[in-house]
């Protein structure tokens, strides 16, 4: 395409990607950034055989839309649809999927020795923000790519966002860097660079440590760990960009870092005007930017969580609030607007916020981490190391616990229950509802005994009644819901009003199972499941979790204990061993038998009915 | 103490822990290192309301020494003796206990937080090796606290070491500064600092942006990052240190960060000398600091590991190694001498370590990432998101996978199998002996259809017959050790020696058990298992891990199957669900119920004996 069209291009693509997302919602704010950026890297590089990694893939939909997923858009995050993330599986255009952040330099530097090993030369560009620079991931790589040779193209795509605003060291220094009067003539720059960067890359003699690396600015923080500092550069400007990127295309030198300064949400003003630049939407009208809310029927899990802790936190000074850049997400901006002082957004920094809280906990406060359970992941060494070898009183607020639906298997929050459950001395709760959260807050304020986590689902409660103030539980003790007989049903967390809709059911076919709600993976409630073990028939645990979390503990603790010795039927009902592509939540429980007719049919299967008998059955009842 | 005794103090103990570690072995290059250090730390600081916190513990046996312990140093790392690394149970000046390295600026800005929000002013000191430095963690602390106004004194020991020279940018940036004209006039800029600090920090008109943060050398990286800086100093001169430090305490900043030069196994010969400088020692002769070798009758698995690698590597070019810092702790020095180009030792940088394997993977590669499995801890989300997820061929060497010994609890290798087991689509396999780990090492470099991990524990090999080469096994097939009835026991690991031994004093009673070696947690054997469960009465498992892992996943085959419907007695034999303190492997197996007799006596109870007869039978069999 003739240079001159590319502009006319990017327009056409930011006015595309609006109305696609319009229609199903999504990322958009990100997206709308990098549209030039997206323009001149297809422009300029080879692509596939040139590899662009695109950090935290959600700011990929321009790049989808260039790559032969045009005519899928409107498909974006629905079942069987386009993912919301880059994915190898979609497209040789993705050549490493993400979705958590700050993980392209790392992969952009193997894939860039693998280029130099397999002597199949190419470009390798990972596009990174200024917020998933603040991950030490990133830094870990920056630190090793700095001190190989390898051809690494780091573009630093600095909006000054992550989801929320980004925090830290390095947010003031960018600043400072955008600040400097080079940045006001970058357009006189870029054509300087066009004529010296070949001159220096290919005389080896001035590629010395003394050579100052850096265009434009001088020294920076990204020199001294070894790369090539071009910028700051205006990345809205064709003129700027496609320059800069011929240079370095195929530069016989080590790592380059580029850094490109955008405005989330650009070219669409109802997204350059909001507080999140429309980060994440729901369908909206493309004229007027309103986007449409689902009624809601209930309140959220994470506002429950976030109105609990607000609620615990007036009454005792101890209590603060750590997020790492997510404010937003897990409820703890209204927590902010309450007790500004006591919340810490340690930016996209996972293990840092668990060992610092961990630090806080040391000296008699009570931290309150608020995570997502995929996100957690990132801190697991921080949990086993810091807090609970240490016995420390670390409060884990665990969002997102489960199928998290259109955001697909790469936040999906199936393995929290399984990772820390392996960990010794760590109470672990799941609520039944919204009500139970109230409690488990209130639980988790109270207990100073050690590490406490409860966890929690995507979405709205289940409606119920609401108490005024959350009340303590008792460590290790679940309750009985219903008392039937034969078959007991032990659930664990909120799969609890599925299995009291599956309890209905089988009540009409005569069958009146006992219910209980078992609060505790860990102490479990071993009175209560040795009772349920040796009064029943069958026994079958449900949760929204996977291998190694609360039915494989209870397996293991009723094998260990003899209770499957006699006649008793076990069955564990958990989220199957696969990674589940994007869909419903409602969806993905139904696939993996754990709504209402799948826990019928495992209950009634286990107690020996065929499916003649149990289609018959059901029948009657449905 | 007058300040003209210290330099006699700081002599007397650096040979007070020569002679110490000298009797227990430990880690002495470390401590010998920061011994001024200590001294002046503690000469100035007021502990333990001023908090020390030494990152990775191991530098800590000097201030063990003068805090209260010194007439337990030679229980250093034995059954119930002094704890290798800083632990809060063992002493009110241990604030913050640490194995794992890059903890420190975490903790003590959590520490420096709490002191803030609770009025309760005091300083907190965190004490990090460069090599450290180059973890993630580090630097989302340092990028955290440099935004924030915290009172922290960060105390970077500068000794060009990890356990290994360390790698990255970051140690030639620290190299450029140590090799500027100021350090060499340290002690006169140390007086300088005297006069100057104050000033500055008093003054808050100076304590802008624009006023430069650092002293002695112009502006560096820790500034960009938001800390004041001094350095680099002499760490062994008292002289410098003292006044540097009283200049520091109680001043009213944020952030600071002064760089000690300091020389790993100081003030001992034999120890700076050497190549490690002694980093981690067994005992020794202090006169000619010549290492006592304990008889060594197998090869280590970590040795055979390395070795298989090697020979798998002479025949495939695609295969490189990856380590984090530990090239001699996984064997990877030897791989090293081979194949120099295809190793990659990333420094610190667990997390980066996985995604950088996975970016070689991605472009065809086999990548090996040798790794503790206490340190693959730091990189579990990287696992989930960037490998499984995406299924892409890395390989994971997973060492000292179960109980560790002397190190204790911040290093225990027991919950691999439960963390990584809840993941879809990862192959794990455990060698039962150092000949299976070569068909493992083998098995992994063939297979390509996704990520496969193995793992393996601390120390020598059963002493069997080797294979000149390692042999691609079946995968998730296990196989029949020993044909039997009534019992069958199924190992994962290197339990099958035990559980051999086990079948043997069974077999003296009569009972002639099966003995099955499972090879796979992921795939399971069903068909293997099942068998086992349909034909036998009594089923064991033994492993070297957590609940969660092998025996919780056969648990929840068993029960979701049906197998455990009828009479089948199930014992799943596990690491308990507690943190055991550091003793010798044997002890630890012992306390476990996992040696040769915990297994008989499980075996014989799950059968029915009561006490009584057990000890008779047992009695004819000893």
């Amino acid at each position: 395409m003739p240079r001159e069209n590319l502009r006319q291009l990017a327009d056409e693509l930011r006015a595309e990607m609006i109305d696609a997302v319009s229609v199903t919602g999504g990322h958009l704010g990100a997206g709308l950034g990098v549209v030039e950026l997206t323009v001149a890297l297809h422009a300029v590089f080879d692509t596939p055989h040139d590899r662009i990694i695109w950090d935290v893939g959600h700011q990929a939909y321009p790049h989808k839309i260039l790559t032969g997923r045009r005519d899928r858009m409107r498909t974006l995050r629905q079942k069987d649809g386009l993912s919301g993330f880059t994915r190898r599986a979609e497209s040789e255009y993705d050549p490493f999927g993400a979705g958590h952040s700050s993980t392209s330099i790392s992969a952009g530097l193997g894939m860039a020795v693998a280029s130099d090993l397999m002597d199949k030369p190419r470009n390798v560009v990972a596009v990174i923000g200024d917020g998933a620079m603040s991950a030490g991931m990133a830094y870990e790589a920056m630190n090793n790519a700095g001190a190989m040779d390898a051809r690494l193209i780091v573009v630093l795509n600095d909006n000054d966002m992550s989801i929320a605003p980004p925090t830290g060291a390095l947010r003031t220094y960018l600043a400072r860097l955008v600040s400097g009067p080079v940045y006001r003539g970058t357009r006189e720059a870029a054509k300087t660079v066009v004529s010296k960067l070949p001159k220096m890359l290919y005389e080896p003699a001035r590629k010395t440590e003394e050579f100052a690396r850096s265009f434009f600015t001088g020294g920076t923080l990204f020199e001294e760990l070894g790369f090539y500092y071009i910028g700051p550069v205006d990345g809205h400007d064709l003129e700027n960009l496609l320059p800069i990127f011929e240079n370095v295309r195929d530069a016989e030198t080590g790592p380059i870092l580029i850094h490109l300064v955008t405005q989330k949400g650009k070219g669409y003003a109802p997204a350059e005007h909001s507080a999140d630049k429309y980060h994440g939407v729901s369908k909206f009208n493309v004229i007027t930017g309103a986007q449409a809310k689902a009624p809601s029927n209930a309140p959220s899990y994470t506002n429950v969580f976030a109105e609990t802790l607000i609620q615990e936190a007036n009454d005792d000074p101890r209590i603060v609030a750590v997020t790492a850049a997510m404010p937003t997400g897990t409820g703890l901006d209204k927590f902010a607007e309450v007790h500004p002082s006591r919340i810490f957004d340690v930016g996209i920094a996972e293990q840092h916020a668990v060992t610092f809280a961990a630090g806080m906990a040391s000296e008699g406060m009570k931290p309150f981490v608020a995570i997502y359970s995929t996100f957690l992941q990132r801190a697991y060494d921080q949990v086993v190391h810091d807090v609970a070898i240490q016995h420390l009183p670390v409060r884990f607020a665990i969002d997102r616990a489960g199928y998290v639906g259109a955001d697909g298997p790469t936040h999906a929050g199936n393995y929290d229950a399984a990772y820390l459950g392996a960990i010794p001395g760590i109470v672990q709760m799941a609520a039944a509802d919204e009500a139970e959260l109230r409690h488990m807050v209130a639980t988790a304020a109270a207990y100073d005994n050690g590490p406490i986590a409860f966890r929690y689902p995507r979405g709205e409660g289940m409606g119920v009644d609401m108490p005024a103030r959350g009340e303590k539980l008792a460590i290790g003790k679940g309750r009985i819901v219903r008392q039937g007989a034969t078959i007991a049903i032990l659930s664990y967390g909120t799969r609890l009003a599925e299995v009291l809709a599956a309890a209905d059911k089988l009540a009409a076919l005569g069958l009146n199972p006992t219910i209980a709600d078992a609060r505790f993976l860990k102490p479990l409630d071993e009175e209560l499941i040795a009772k349920l073990a040796t009064t029943h028939d069958v026994l079958l645990t449900t949760e929204e979790g996977s291998i190694g979390g609360f039915g494989s503990h209870v397996a293991t603790f009723l094998a260990s204990n003899g209770l499957l010795d006699g006649k008793l039927r076990f069955r564990p009902l958990m989220i199957p061993d696969r990674f589940d592509e994007h869909a419903s939540q409602s969806d993905m429980y139904a696939a993996a038998g754990l709504d209402r007719a799948g826990i019928v049919t495992t209950a009634l299967t286990t107690l020996g009915y065929d499916e003649a008998a149990m289609a018959a059955a059901l029948g009657k009842t449905s």
